[in-house]
């Protein structure tokens, strides 16, 4: 590690700031198995994980950070224009639209937050909601009702996301009282329809919300002892990749704090999250 | 914002990193002040942050995030070796310190993880604690004299850190009990007697622990309405940059949620942390 590497940075994206990190973390003692999923885990002292390959890797620590995915609307063009006007995330991505016509999927709070957050910023935007109530908080609601350039569309149907082969260009839905269809142009859709936290193989072992998040204290501890958890799987208010960061580490300290604390009366001493 | 500014980094350090996201913030339409010294905050729908000048800032939400400061041992060669062998940070700094001779100044539960921590990575940790006793748990007490690259040394005073004008070379302490004075060869000396928020002018406003840290909930909410927190002035279990930097984000993220619920009866929204 030499001080010529410090180098400084303005701004980077996921996937660069992804890379940098397991850039770094191969500095230290660390193995990274790569393309493997875990179906199981089983508690004790040592805890075990059960790989999908049929491995079983014991540790007397473990971290989950096994992520979320956003919940799909599953409409013709929203997977090839992810990234190209299809978006998931206003806090990240709003900014890309300034000035522009954007609709947001989804009317429950974080559908009409995102509706609020993004009229601040961009030219218009649609909310769009499949039922006929939006279930977003009341307040939020007056909020969204009380924006100029906010459009509400209630029982409607998104149909397809379109675009000109490079970017977004329009969203079709359908009334579903008249059964009409119709047709915003716009360059931007939000999808706010939900996230799944990646936990349904922990289900009967450690202890998760409602929504399928594990459950973690202010250190990131889960229900069971020696199992830590981090990030979106978790819950966490929030999710954001700064907060993820930032948790981890809390995780991190916690394992450790939890192997010296436990390894006392035996000999030998394995600091890691995860090990054969 | 042009991708091209978008760059990758594999390690930074502190003041490099603080540097480039302010450089970072300056994107934004966000106002900075910098050298002010707030003196007081006064609770209310407008929350008033008095200033040291005599100036007060009027905002509907603040985020309070003032460090807090190492406890410092007052000897001799403290300062002037500071991050030149004296370090604060065994989970930053310790690694700089591999195959090397070092002492940790504290007994408590933060310089005996310390000690145990830095024992797995250095060749020899000198543990001095002031008093007769050590103060850190029982377990990590057991945990430390288990290891056998660990002195423990008990009713010792620091008395001088020593150098060779650029690096630290030695510490001398006086032993309490004989008086006699005594001279340690080592490289470098990681003072672990305590951390001090810097939350001396929130007493009787914002609730705080007895150690003087900011009570915040997994949101970042203090105990005042439209009033959040993060990074080492709070009682977030672990002080760290990257936890500090995910939960000032969690704190950004309450205070805008805060105010779009908060802001419906009002004509104008105000979307700052603290607005002159």
């Amino acid at each position: 590690m030499s001080i010529e590497n410090f180098i400084s940075v303005k701004q980077t994206e996921g996937p660069r700031f992804a890379a940098a990190l397991e850039e770094h973390v191969k500095d230290y003692n660390v193995d990274i198995m790569n393309l493997q999923r875990a179906v199981k885990l089983k508690p004790g002292k040592m805890i075990e994980i059960e790989l999908e390959n049929g491995g079983v890797l014991k540790s007397r620590s473990v971290i989950l950070a096994t992520g979320a995915r956003w919940r799909e609307v599953n409409v013709p063009g929203e997977r090839e224009y992810r990234n190209a006007g299809v978006a998931y995330c206003p806090h990240c991505d709003g900014p890309l639209f300034k000035g522009k016509r954007v609709a947001v999927i989804g009317g429950g709070n974080s559908g009409v937050e995102a509706a609020i957050d993004l009229a601040g910023i961009v030219e218009h935007v649609t909310l769009i909601e499949y039922s006929d109530v939006l279930r977003a908080d009341e307040v939020l609601q007056r909020k969204l009702r009380s924006l100029p350039n906010v459009k509400i569309l209630m029982s409607a149907q998104t149909t397809e996301i379109h675009g000109d082969g490079k970017r977004v260009n329009a969203l079709s839905y359908k009334d579903r009282v008249s059964g009409d269809d119709h047709r915003v142009e716009l360059e931007g859709v939000f999808v706010q329809i939900g996230l799944v936290p990646n936990t349904e193989w922990l289900k009967d072992t450690v202890a998760l919300s409602r929504f399928g998040e594990i459950e973690i204290d202010a250190k990131g501890q889960t229900s069971l002892p020696g199992v830590f958890a981090a990030g979106d799987a978790t819950t966490v208010p929030y999710k954001q990749i700064i907060i993820a960061a930032g948790d981890g580490a809390k995780a991190a300290l916690s394992a450790f704090d939890h192997l010296i604390r436990s390894s006392v009366e035996e000999e030998v001493v394995e600091p890691a999250a995860v090990s054969a």
